[in-house]
């Protein structure tokens, strides 16, 4: 079991405002954020949530291209709630899961979840947001159509669903055990569902959705006995056999089949509440009883819902913030947003189901899923290792799992509910260890680390690596995003020298030292653009570096690519011509307009994440505002990042310019409001930007604490005029890590100009 | 781990001839035997044989109704061979299984079957009953396409191939993860397949055939490093996503999907063998990894093959006969044909999968699936209770837990890999539990059997046992087979009162004495016959007791099902009018005509299986020749089975003239031979036959053995003229359990006229 009750005494605890106050889970709901509203305490498996609608990713056999919207299940201008279901992807680009929908109904049963414009068509009612209230672990809303008030709280693994319903003998719950994001005619492979008595009911899902293959089983007990229960398989079989024998619709304990619905049936008083709770496991029906038996063996709601609050004032008292209450919301929505992926993805004996499918037994660590690295790797993990250290070591230990796992020797590229997803490019588990491993986190053995990085940082035949290493770049025509592939593996390359300089493997070290160089490769000096080659070592021409597809990149245009060289800035700029024609290329990547035909290659880029052609609502370029200080102005990073920082974080649905991502853009958020940002993890450094609290109170490992202060900060005092640290002037634009994690204070001088004296003058010993 | 080295010393053993010699498995292997010609072990789970065809039971959507023919796999009459599977129904009626394919190929790849008409257009081969040699635990065939010569042999749960290959550089193993008997596009729900390292494959498929749900994993190990190898998904995937990022067709090693196939490649030398160890678990691919590392830790294709005949041959010495060859090659391939199902279904860490599809642990005794328990019960079980009584303990076990495990609380109707099929009528496992127990089986816990038992039989649900118990029969029009299941239901009733008595409770048993009388609800006195009645109680009127369908019984007509009444059979007699015309009755049915429009009727039922209007070839009336002893006309029993046993188990393929049913078929064949037969299980009761072998010794618990003696058997000498049991004459044409269970020896003194005498007066305690 995860205590998460964290590093602070209970007085400690008690001397903390509730800081859960400020989340607004509603914040990011609309268009683009793709978080949802609903109920989970911090990394918890259970993330129950209302699914306003779901578009299939496919109908009749063809890809619909836009079940995107519905990533999270929920669109704040929907007026319409499906149901609530259990498990979600928290701001993703792509979508998944809703397992196990469970929906109050009053009236006729309907087991088909209606239209959005008809909601009496089927089981879904219409709400309005005055009846809305989510809260960390807690989701509330009236459902209009039944006049019942639904709300949810969970615990790790269990939902806990409580409906007032208004008098009626015909009362209901449905379980749609065929809803699901991302779903398509064929996504659920098999169902099963068990009514083990008149308050238990078990059952299964295995889903072939974004997760190829996906095992989610459940136990649900309800507060009140059944009266009567029934339900349906929509699949038009063939053959029925003997279970024509049966009358299998109506109180028919058993049910198997791809499309399963159910209802159970009661009567109530006006105002009756029934509650249900609904417990998950990858592993086993048995698996979910034991979840369920341990995390909530009553039925008191309000003791669970208080619990979860419990847990998220824990998590959140990790960093204490002194600033309006808009910014609080900001700051601690986004702190609420870097605690919800990745999952525990094991049962509370240790238990889960492994890359192969098989049953394994977690042995000193907490098996965590749902890692999406390429966004996290930059900022989340980065976050984690710094506040979340022994839940950075068990994640980091599901990696080592997942590598010893994965038939194919790799560590995780997108780990998703047991199953590699091979979400976008890179080995970006790499620098996560790495990172860990720099910053003296030591919950995992650095050797098997290190050999699984090796492992996966040269497996030919994944991502093009065969290439990779015999040519030092990815050729254009043989993989169509290949630079941006050398980009990111010269960087992982350079953590892995990094993790093998430390436990001193000298001659690992000199191969990924010399691989981390594999950029300049595709460096163009006479353009002045990473570019893209053929495996000849011709360059593609004609080539636009405003154009993502085609020229070799992915989900970033050579203007913003050009600049993914975290690992050696200081090369890039002599490269790009010195620090002013860098520091030209950067203003004008931020001022310049994207024309239309280039903005629409990407779902994931929108106008509201924009600045210039800087994407911030995409991960490519998330460190590119802090680039200045490299070239010696600082002011311009700081210009950059509050306007950010104050542009792109809104306290409104629609208030995330771009997908959450897992959390990586609350991660920089985060970050960036305290004043410093891991532009390079396993470098051990941070760069300085703009602090945009007045004081914030980082709680570090043993018991330690680093305090950021921003003096006379405000709206016009972006600019940092000086530094201490400890009461030391600090004169460059860079913190170390130990410099942050040894605690202490650190003290910006506000001003309202920029101090372009202050760390102009930049060395570098590499 | 089970011991199947029996009860006989090592030295007895050796003193007995080899009989795995007279055992030929293609017998029953053409028309309706359903038999399979391949290798196995006793009651091992892995049943590996040729499948010469299949047919879908479902073509675009529509039933085909045809895969009955492909029940087992094997039609003697092809002349191809598609490949060979791993597992298999022996006898059945109706057809599933056939996991995991393997065949040897030469030259091109092919992926796809081919058609019979044309093998060379798939990978299947020719093939020649003249290469072809079937012997207990080994099969051995040339695929004259390819000419490479398969061989097979098993353990429990592993299957060893070995295929000696001419030279090339092309040879293959074809993997077949979609093919099966019962298939149809959507079978396979989902499979996976892993490419371990060079020579171990793992991976599994679920399938819903007739079995809904069936788990099962597999690990195949291969003599010989894999060159290369590839593989296909055939499904018309509709999003392909991120898996478009790898030639996932060749040397990958990770597929999933619903329509996998896949080839592994090698060079061989002329006259190479690769041998492959292919075990299977109901549990997890690990599991199929402890099973192959505890079963076959060797390449030793000659010692695993000598295991499995010493297997056969101590399990067949459970009854040495002496008669010709001819005579012991039908008796022993019968006794052989007993021994197949049910199988082992669990590993051998004793893990299983259960009924509620979660893993579970078997605790004191051997889980067994496949019980076709409304054919078995007649005689296949009281079989077991006398010559396997481990075996039948282990069963029983099996039973109460599918029990327990029934979210219906009930016991098997066809437990089928850990599924409930419920196929045909009845609660028959009901008379198997009571029949050991009152032959004095302790190797479970009759209270807990006896609860079973009265829940089974009380569950208003359950084949309208609602009805069943309100009115005391089971009315036509609320369900058209409700004769047929009262006959039955009053049978089983029955034995629960035995056991109930037996355990003293004597309430209980008089409660189910009370039902056993229910046959005499549908008795219809004016007619003579078993009729049916609606549910106010009138008689379905017209009624032609010809018929089986619409008349209210099922694979089987009121001529029949009239005479299904083993528990009273007295009492039927004296109701069809006395000895005499209960005798005519059974007289005609031995000598009437079938007409055609009756005889189609039933899928089971051959011409070649009839004697009049008698059904050999189908279960219902397995016990009727042998009725006349209760009429005081034994002579017209001996008559009879003679006929019986020399006319309807020949020695060829066509041999059997109806479907085995998982032995039941051949057990009649067994107790008819050595001259007694169990009409009423749980009875305590054998009726004495006709015996056809001239000794034989039965082996018995306790290192007991009973001989049973035919002096003066001759084809003429037919009748038995008297009998004695230990030197005492034996007056009656009953024998009791203990008579043969205390072991000693049974002479029977032949002739070739019946002696009307002997016999002749009946008279009944009850």
């Amino acid at each position: 079991m995860v205590s998460c009750l964290g590093t602070l005494s209970i007085k400690a605890q008690q001397d903390i405002e509730d800081l859960t106050r400020y989340v607004d889970p509603l914040i990011g709901t609309k268009e683009m954020g793709h978080v949802f509203p609903g109920a989970c305490i911090p990394f918890g498996m259970v993330q129950l949530s209302p699914d306003t609608d779901t578009i299939p990713y496919a109908v009749n056999g063809k890809y619909t291209g836009t079940a995107y919207r519905y990533c999270a299940g929920y669109q704040y201008s929907d007026k319409t709630i499906v149901g609530f279901t259990h498990t979600h992807l928290s701001g993703t680009g792509h979508s998944d899961l809703s397992d196990f929908l469970v929906m109050p109904t009053v009236g006729p049963v309907q087991l088909n979840p209606g239209t959005a414009d008809k909601p009496e068509s089927g089981y879904r009612s219409r709400f309005n947001h005055e009846t809305e209230k989510a809260e960390p672990g807690y989701y509330s809303v009236m459902l209009d159509d039944y006049k019942v008030k639904a709300e949810m709280t969970t615990t790790t693994h269990v939902g806990v669903h409580q409906y007032t319903f208004p008098k009626s003998d015909d009362a209901h719950i449905i379980l749609d055990l065929n809803h699901g994001i991302y779903n398509y005619d064929g996504k659920v492979l098999w169902s099963y569902l068990r009514v083990e008595n008149d308050t238990l009911v078990t059952g299964y899902r295995i889903t072939s959705g974004w997760a190829r293959t996906n095992y989610l089983y459940f136990a649900m007990v309800f507060s009140k006995p059944i009266k009567s229960y029934g339900g349906k398989n929509e699949e038009n079989l063939v053959y029925k056999g003997f279970w024509r024998k049966f009358d299998q619709e109506h109180n028919f304990p058993e049910m198997a089949g791809k499309k399963l619905k159910a209802h159970f049936d009661f009567a109530t008083a006006n105002g009756e509440k029934i509650k249900i709770k609904f417990a998950i496991s990858a592993v086993s029906t048995e698996g979910a009883l034991k979840n369920l038996e341990a995390e909530v063996p009553h039925f008191n709601f309000e003791k669970v819902r208080a619990e979860a609050k419990a847990n998220w004032q824990s998590e959140l008292s990790r960093i204490i913030v002194k600033a309006s209450p808009e910014k609080k919301t900001t700051f601690y929505t986004s702190l609420y947003h870097t605690f919800i992926n990745p999952i525990q993805y094991m049962d509370v004996d240790g238990q889960y189901r492994g890359l192969d499918h098989n049953i394994h037994q977690a042995k000193g660590f907490v098996n965590y899923s749902v890692f999406s690295l390429w966004d996290t790797y930059r900022a989340l993990h980065p976050l984690f290792t710094l506040i979340q250290p022994e839940r950075a070591s068990d994640m980091i230990n599901s990696m080592l799992a997942h590598y010893d796992q994965s038939v194919h020797h790799l560590l995780p590229v997108w780990s998703h509910f047991g199953n590699e997803n091979w979400c976008m490019i890179g080995y970006h588990a790499v620098p996560v260890i790495a990172d860990a491993w720099m910053n003296g986190i030591r919950g995992f053995d650095g050797k098997r680390a290190l050999a699984a990085c090796v492992a996966s940082a040269t497996h030919r035949s994944y991502g093009n690596l065969g290439e990779y290493m015999d040519l030092g770049y990815v050729p254009y025509e043989i993989n169509a995003v290949g630079s941006s592939m050398t980009l990111e593996y010269a960087y992982d390359d350079w953590t892995i020298a990094q993790l093998a300089n430390s436990l001193g493997e000298k001659e690992v070290a000199a191969t990924f030292e010399k691989r981390a160089n594999n950029w300049k490769n595709l460096f163009n000096e006479r353009t002045g653009f990473v570019g893209a080659k053929d495996s000849k070592g011709n360059w593609k021409s004609p080539f636009d570096p405003m154009h993502t597809a085609n020229e070799g990149f992915i989900e970033g245009n050579s203007w913003n690519y050009s600049l993914y060289v975290p690992q050696d800035i200081p090369t890039l700029i002599q490269k790009m011509g010195g620090n002013n024609r860098f520091c030209e290329h950067v203003d004008s990547l931020f001022t310049m307009y994207m024309p239309d035909k280039y903005f629409a290659e990407t779902e994931d880029i929108t106008r509201e994440g924009l600045v210039g052609c800087y994407v911030h609502g995409n991960e490519p370029s998330h460190h590119v505002a802090y680039m200045y200080n490299w070239a010696g102005k600082p002011w311009k990073t700081q210009e950059r990042i509050h306007q950010i920082v104050s542009t792109m974080y809104l306290n409104k649905p629609d208030g995330l310019c771009g997908n959450d991502d897992c959390g990586q853009m609350s991660a920089w958020y985060v970050f960036s409001t305290l004043g410093f940002y891991p532009v390079c993890p396993a470098s051990g450094e941070y760069a300085i930007g703009a602090p945009s609290v007045s004081e914030g109170k980082i709680q570090l490992s043993g018991g330690k604490s680093m305090i950021v202060k921003a003096n006379n900060l405000s709206d016009q005092n972006i600019y940092i005029k000086s530094v201490s640290l400890n009461g030391k002037p600090v004169t460059t634009s860079f913190l170390s890590y130990s410099d942050i994690a040894d605690g202490g204070e650190l003290v910006f001088e506000m001003s309202n100009r920029p101090n372009k004296k202050w760390a102009a003058t930049v060395s570098f010993s590499k």
